[in-house]
């Protein structure tokens, strides 16, 4: 497979010829002579605990205020305009984290400056390399290398309103806001977990539509994480699974600065990341001087490329708060301004001169050569594709929907749809079918469980298991590691529009994995959470795998659809839903047990949120309105029964999605939930918590506002009081 | 230090009297002749795979139907007595998990057999080595063992209603509802780290109370956990903590039977878990035949005892269902009954000729010695300890009061009290000066924050770092592990009832150990949850770092306090209803910015969750209520002021705490939320979701309903509408 940086097609002519008229630094480490003064590997060992300063002021020698002759003179510059960018930026908000930028300056240089191919005039060009900032609080390190590589979204005015009201630079790096920035990060781990969805869906699409001679998907992805991102476990989960995928063009650097918010990470972190990587089966590389040994960093990445069946952790030792004389390698540098004083201490060391913001002009003529050298890539990657095309029409039409997000047309006329007489099944089986009918469409659609897929049902039975040696495959086996699963699903849904990533696992343990859905949430991710045994109705296991809150607590989320379906026409209406939504995050929660399929639902109710489902008034004022959700709808359909039976005017509404009847229009609203009626019961094997929006102050909300039990699940219905005699007791008593 | 099994004092003959009379199986393996038809470790590991059932067969010789004359029959005997309790409770419960039982059997019996010290007629004995079974879905497991050892609970009926309403043995296992459970599993993961807390509260207590000749404190954890648990990334962070610790009575049995539900785990767990631990600091062990290697298993056990300085991971390859002929080794057997006939073929093919819930009478005598060794063991530890109270009175009444859980006569005095003129302070700092004051008076107090420590302001001044080497102290520093963190905590707090531990990270960071704080909700560990950075009032650090449905979703969840104090009383009041509540966990939603201390706060309005701070109505009639919780109650008291001047009657409401407001009386409730005063107007820096209950369908609720936003906090709540003039507005619309 050609590597990212050494292409040898013909058509690179242009980007070959421009890197040769302008005085680059060769991506090739052999081809570069070792800076005299860059430290040894050993002095540097042991002087980084003790004697960060010195080394400091004798790495400063190689900084100057002359334009630079030597390559690795500008290297160093280049180096040092970064970390005072971060630095300047952090100091004018006062506010901010410097350390990881001051640190990581050499590391970042080099991937941007030297190894990463992308198109800063066109930050979502497919076949770009991705990067992640895992250790997202360093984020001015990506603000300040998006600025010097030429793109749009970070210029001098963003570097000054870091981290200010309305500004393209946020405290951390997020991609809903700054073009070039791929995902979202700070939330510490989720970084790297998305960098191995982001290599998945690289390995997956190159297995799909790469063909001998011409490899239209070739691409590395970089992270860099730190010691916080490697505590979590979520980083443990994503890793396993990185390197049994043989994620092989997954490189993460691993800033090994032994420094956390607490203090040195004796207090708290001694194990062995490398053998703890090598058990999980990376390829592990130390560079010892991350600092200033460039050319380790270069070999490094070398090695990393040269290793093709397993993601490779390059676990650089860095200082953090590099260059700063009294606060490197100390706590104090990590999230805050290093104040004025410091910071003119930290000039003088590094010999920096400049004023606030300055980028030399030689720094500056040195990068510039990525515009054109990025419209190159670009250009040629056109024209390859350009071959692909007529070669492979079909392949090309696919992925070219991919890389667009342009759903095909009529795909939703694949989606089942059902009637009264259609035996009743789970709606967790019925997921089951639309996923399977919905493969066959969207050439997006992958994923799997959490373990569980025979539980979730959500095997798709055209394909096999994504895996290391059958990567073109779509069903992916995270195994038992929700939270990793979510942010995997994150950095799918992030590689490129037309990916429609899913995942699931029971309910309840979206709790193993909130923090990732949130990010979905956040960074508008429209991953589908297929979300089986939504309640007590799960029966036996009990209470530590019944939900209760759970539905509540995603109607509380912004920006995230929670769906619970009723049947099996609520069931496609819920996956019409979450394909359209493509920047919204879907919650389908779907029953283990049997529901009927009832008169009145149908897809196009359940887009609009609430709907009616049957209805025996006149003049949009029912004796009772009687509400319910996802296996409960029956229950109230039931009751509605009984009390026509006693003469009484009733409409049943189904409430599938909050969020999506919150968006219809005021009249829509009202023709559902009329103001004048305020008899209202809802009934749904959850929290009552919120529902007194819905069924008003003088309504009645039937629920479940106290842990589960274990039983079958008929007995804890009748115990909990889920039954159509309450809810025909409650509309009595109100009509 | 003094092993659990082996011990010196003369004290003891009476336990060494009756170990002597009964047919006891020693627990020292180097006294044990091999069972001469064990299988050979190579032979079993070359057959797991694809020759279970020959392996299988072979094992049924030893199992017969007479009187076992043999140690070794009898042990055999035994398993198979646990594995059929479970094979026989499943299915009858048609529901359930058989296969971890039959694969563990042999550790199992051999830990409550011939390893653990234990009461079964007191199963809070304090001294007692704690078990905990990680992958709680095996739970028949320890109900069998619990069962023939003696546990009142745990009775012939009881295993006969596995699985039913009101019985004392749940789908998984819950201290709450059968004494002899330590803790509550099921979700995968949170035992061992459970374990982990268990084993850090022993040392701890152990470095605080015992003295030369005197360990008063000195058992061990044990746990079983599966390929599951080994998944989940909060077990590798609880586990890299306890080797950081190194908590040598720690020991880990790892039930390496290579099947998880969706099949073989090599779909998605190819890690060498060995070297990962190794990385992460462990001993590890490999018993090759955890199905008949019993010498293997009490061998491994002795080493792990042998190695004081760090925990052991014993990985014990089993067959998961062994002795089914046709559904051992395969996923099938995982979470499902065997079905009647293959329950037969497992009877025939094991030997076992007994109707369902049999234990053979010789099985029976055997463990019969439980009950007497058990109470002498006590005893024993109940003459140790007077021994000790008349030397060491003072250690010996604060270690009663951690037993017992009693809280110290007065110690709410230390909590500290404000009046509007102390100068205002966040909750953060207030909530530091509230837990230094505490950790004077309570003896069981102790916790920290993931890394934070320096932002959550967790440190108790008066004490340093609980390590490795200094146990003794009470400041634990978790790292970046939120999910490991709040797992064990709740190991810690059912330890035993006088241990409270609090642990801290951004209220936001809730998400990555959600599903261990409903545990701790669940199973009703008291932990006090720490929570800074409670809003958009952060600031910079933007929406990944902004906690917006957070405070809804705890509202929402059972069993949990959640708290936001507006200042220094208020601070005070949560920290007294944290204490208090040694059932129910409590969150306590704390800023980051500075408030001011109100007039007309109090502890006591804290304790019943809403209460009026201040009023110019009367006849319990206002104009308006207007509602704050923690930093926006002072913007509700600023508009009252404001309104108070254009001739409006103005009641101020704390809503701190919801749960402990719906406590209250009735009278109470009217006394502060009128039925007649419907104009109501809530102010909180979250979601306005579910805030419809409190101020009804005619009021108003300012809050946020999207994500926020990177900027200086006094900007994002100017943009945001979160104002004095906000709340005027409102109050005007509504009065």
């Amino acid at each position: 497979m050609a590597t990212s940086t050494a292409p040898s097609s013909s058509s690179l002519t242009l980007s070959q010829s421009l890197s040769k008229s302008l005085p680059t630094i060769s991506p090739h480490p052999h081809r570069i002579s070792l800076p005299t003064i860059s430290l040894s590997t050993s002095s540097l060992k042991c002087s980084r605990r003790v004697a960060s300063r010195a080394a400091a002021v004798r790495a400063s020698a190689s900084a100057v205020d002359v334009e630079d002759k030597t390559e690795t003179g500008l290297v160093e510059k280049s180096v040092n305009t970064i970390r005072f960018l971060a630095i300047d930026a952090v100091e004018k908000a006062n506010s901010g984290h410097p350390g990881l930028p001051m640190g990581c300056a050499p590391m970042g240089h080099i991937l941007y400056d030297e190894i990463m191919k992308y198109n800063p005039k066109n930050p979502y060009w497919f076949n770009r390399d991705r990067f992640v900032l895992s250790a997202g609080h360093g984020c001015m390190l990506q603000y300040a290398l998006l600025h010097l590589a030429g793109y749009d979204s970070v210029k001098e005015e963003d570097l000054k309103s870091f981290r200010q009201w309305g500004s393209k630079t946020p405290g951390h790096p997020e991609n809903f806001e700054t073009p070039g920035i791929e995902v979202t990060t700070g939330p510490l781990g989720q970084g790297v977990a998305n960098a191995v969805g982001l290599a998945l869906a690289e390995k997956h699409l190159a297995a799909r539509f790469n063909k001998p001679g011409s490899e239209i998907v070739d691409h590395y992805t970089y992270v860099i994480l730190g010691d916080g991102c490697q505590m979590e476990g979520i980083s443990n989960e994503a890793c396993s699974l990185a390197s049994h995928w043989g994620l092989g063009k997954l490189i993460a650097f691993y800033d090994d600065n032994h420094i956390s918010i607490d203090g040195d990470t004796a207090i708290a972190f001694t194990e062995s990341v490398d053998k703890r990587f090598e058990g999980l089966g990376w390829h592990v590389i130390w560079v010892k001087n991350g600092n200033t040994g460039y050319d380790e960093i270069r070999a490094a990445i070398e090695e990393a490329k040269a290793v093709t069946d397993k993601p490779t952790l390059i676990k650089v030792t860095t200082t953090i708060g590099f260059g700063s004389p009294n606060k490197a390698n100390s706590y104090s540098v990590h999230g805050s301004a290093l104040g004025a004083k410091e910071v003119d201490a930290t000039r003088k060391n590094l010999g920096w001169p400049h004023e606030p913001f300055h980028v030399p002009e030689d720094v500056k003529k040195h990068w510039s050569r990525h515009t054109p050298e990025g419209a190159a890539l670009e250009a040629e990657w056109n024209a390859k594709f350009a071959e692909y095309e007529k070669k492979y029409k079909e392949e090309a039409q696919e992925l070219k929907s991919l890389i667009s997000g342009e759903l095909p047309v009529g795909w939703e006329k694949a989606l089942p749809t059902y009637t009264p007489d259609t035996p009743g099944d789970s709606t967790r089986n019925l997921s089951q079918t639309n996923l399977n009918a919905l493969a066959k469409v969207l050439p997006g659609l992958l994923g799997g469980s959490a373990d569980l897929a025979s539980s979730n049902m959500t095997l798709l039975k055209m394909f096999g298991d994504f895996q290391k040696d059958t990567p073109e495959e779509r069903n992916v086996r995270f195994g038992v590691r929700e939270h990793g699963m979510g942010a995997i699903c994150n950095g799918i849904a992030l590689h490129c529009p037309g990916l429609i990533p899913y995942c699931a696992t029971f309910f309840v343990f979206t709790d193993y994995m909130r923090a990732a859905m949130r990010l979905s949430a956040l960074c508008e991710a429209g991953v589908i959470y297929v979300m089986t045994h939504d309640s007590i109705g799960l029966g036996e296991d009990g209470p530590t795998h019944q939900p209760i809150e759970h539905i509540a607590s995603f109607r509380a989320m912004p920006n995230i659809l929670m769906l619970r379906p009723a049947d099996g026409n609520e069931t496609a209406g819920a996956y019409k839903v979450a394909v359209l939504n493509r920047k919204r995050p879907s919650v389908l929660a779907l029953s283990r047990q049997k529901l009927p399929n009832l008169p009145g639902t149908s897809i196009e109710g359940v887009e609009k949120g609430g709907y009616t489902i049957s209805d025996n008034s006149s003049g949009n004022k029912p004796d009772v309105i009687l509400i319910g959700t996802g296996s409960e709808l029956e229950i109230a359909a039931k009751a509605a029964d009984e009390l026509r039976k006693s003469g009484k005017t009733v409409r049943v509404v189904s409430f599938v999605s909050w969020e999506l009847f919150d968006e219809q229009s005021a009249a829509y609203k009202e023709s559902v939930l009329p103001a004048a009626v305020s008899a209202r019961v809802s009934i749904e094997a959850g929290t009552t918590f919120g529902w007194e929006k819905i069924v008003g102050s003088k309504g009645k909300a039937i629920g479940i506002d106290h842990f589960g039990a274990s039983a079958p699940a008929d007995k804890i219905y009748k115990e909990f009081g889920l039954t159509v005699e309450a809810v025909i007791a409650a509309a009595k008593a109100l009509c």
